[in-house]
């Protein structure tokens, strides 16, 4: 393996597990029955170990929405043409689309990647230009990309990562942006769980029974033509993944090696989680999983990463739109730590025994 | 019934369809697939059609955390002390509990209400005092208030809202804190439900098996003595309710009447609702149910009141916690319809056909 991706990999520690044990400490002595914030207290006691702080902040909040194209769609696997991915960029830098809103509620920053976007974009401020190629190639023919594409893209959404930390930066969430990204997600997911991939492939951004019938064909086409190895992480990316898949992975990986909680999204999020956790299992315990999507094999996935979702909304809309509700709830959680009166200093009784 | 409860009861209209439709409309003209927000189109639809505006606007929000003692304590049925009551309520005023916290992270402010909690208080700038009486009587030896106290406790609860719209209020959320109204709650709801009280009793703040036990039979005791009038949901209220909780069936339904909407807590606030939905099954529309909670019985509740909820943190604290996450949604939903782009707007290609 690459010598610089091995340094990276060597900096992922696990938590603090005494900070953990700290921290739930002073859960016990808020003044509420004991596990009455359910998830909450969890949440804020992982970031606590996270973090390395009894009373973690999380002052500088980020969202990171990396976009790319995807070479099968020319099989048809979506109901939207590939250009909406460009389209889409350009929504998110000029602030109209539903990641911006909700990101804004939150009080994160959006950071518009372009990994691959077909056509490439005009320089343009607040996007951060990382193009590995014009979009990957078509997968039921041979490799997605090369296997130093993926580890480009990787290094990519590592610098990303090292430059927002620069700015500031205490939590993140990831997002996605890319017609066909569902389809990849579910390649690499049969691949490294192993399961049928009937059973991990969904709707995507809404198609029906037939079209659905047809993915599943396209992808069992793409495992069988290229042969993924479960085992190799890199070549499941490389083979069936997907330039902004790879760049989360990368901004996964150097987040964990910053120790800053990770807010995954949904499908295609967990897709690059499933790479990242093959990379550096230690990687696994800085996910926070946001919320359980619509989308099929979502719920296998997080499963699999032993993550249990905040949120069940029913939402499949991707960008980050998820992470952003679940960065809330992560701040939600360490206020109530940092806030919170403790049972003496109210003079609230404790619990009878 | 009595006259002022009655005109209440009359102001209270039908949601506007043709603003709900024309924001449904709005929602799929915005950039994302149909349906991609999941509940949270379904909310802003919802919220829209309560206020009838297409893009509501959700300025003013205020939690109402409503206080109470229950004289059933005596019976033993939780492992707190009844002064934690008074001691929360201190808490409340103090800014040091958790639906402080949480009111703070999502810009609500609270509102406390004493309807009852033994002992009383001294008059404090920020407590509202609405008490009904030093805490109810215990309603396995007769009923826990007289039909002129459910009475009232409903219009102090309308009394508060009024005040508030005063204030300006454009989302209200529902709290509550009375050590032993878990107590109440499952008596209500198993009265109003007709399922058996093992069936709708919880934990509470944390009770063993055996102490579970003696809470239903105590319960059982409850109803046997009062045989409270399903019929007859004022009856109910008295015979095993509570000040608090009348108190919000009276915030409930004005509320509505004001056609504005209510995020209901948990428990204690969703038999609160069972009392006001009698009442006024059109109030039913204007609830919003904030999230599930760990109390056995709430899921019942719940799916009786056609209510879906939003979270299941396996929360189980009250005081309006729930709600506020709740409120929190709601602002999400309508920021969604009023701030995002639509396909027009952004140059974005819609489904092909």
């Amino acid at each position: 393996m690459d010598n610089s991706l091995q340094r990276l990999l060597k900096k992922i520690k696990p938590l603090d597990e005494s900070t953990m044990k700290a921290a739930r400490a002073r859960q016990d002595e808020l003044t509420k029955p004991k596990g009455s914030l359910g998830l909450l207290e969890e949440l804020s006691i992982k970031i606590a170990g996270i973090k390395g702080e009894v009373i973690p902040s999380l002052e500088h909040k980020a969202i990171v929405t990396m976009a790319a194209d995807h070479g099968v769609v020319a099989e048809g696997t979506s109901p939207y043409p590939q250009e909406v991915t460009r389209q889409m960029v350009f929504n998110f830098l000029a602030g109209g689309a539903a990641i911006n809103v909700l990101a804004r509620h939150v009080g994160a920053r959006v950071i518009v990647v372009d990994m691959g976007v077909v056509g490439g974009f005009e320089p343009h401020p607040t996007l951060i230009c990382k193009m590995i190629d014009s979009g990957t190639q078509n997968m039921t023919r041979g490799p997605a990309m090369t296997r130093q594409q993926a580890l480009d893209a990787i290094k990519a959404g590592s610098a990303v990562v090292e430059a927002e930390v620069t700015r500031g930066l205490d939590i993140i969430g990831t997002g996605d942006m890319g017609i066909g990204n569902t389809t990849a997600s579910s390649a690499i997911c049969a691949a490294i769980i192993g399961k049928p991939v009937s059973e991990v492939t969904g709707r995507g951004t809404g198609i029906d029974d037939r079209q659905l019938a047809h993915k599943v064909k396209v992808i069992e086409q793409a495992l069988a033509v290229n042969q993924p190895d479960p085992d190799d992480a890199l070549d499941v990316l490389s083979k069936v993944g997907g330039f902004e898949i790879g760049g989360l992975v990368g901004v996964i990986l150097a987040t964990a090696a910053h120790r800053i909680p990770i807010v995954i999204d949904g499908f295609i999020s967990g897709a690059a989680a499933l790479i990242a956790t093959r990379l550096s299992p230690l990687s696994k315990d800085y996910l926070i999983a946001a919320h359980i999507s619509a989308e099929a094999g979502h719920q296998t996935l997080l499963s699999y990463l032993g993550l249990i979702p905040l949120l069940d909304l029913k939402m499949r809309l991707g960008e980050g739109t998820g992470a952003a509700l679940g960065i809330f709830l992560a701040e939600t959680a360490v206020r109530v730590l940092k806030e919170m009166a403790t049972f003496s200093e109210a003079g609230v009784s404790e619990k009878l025994d």
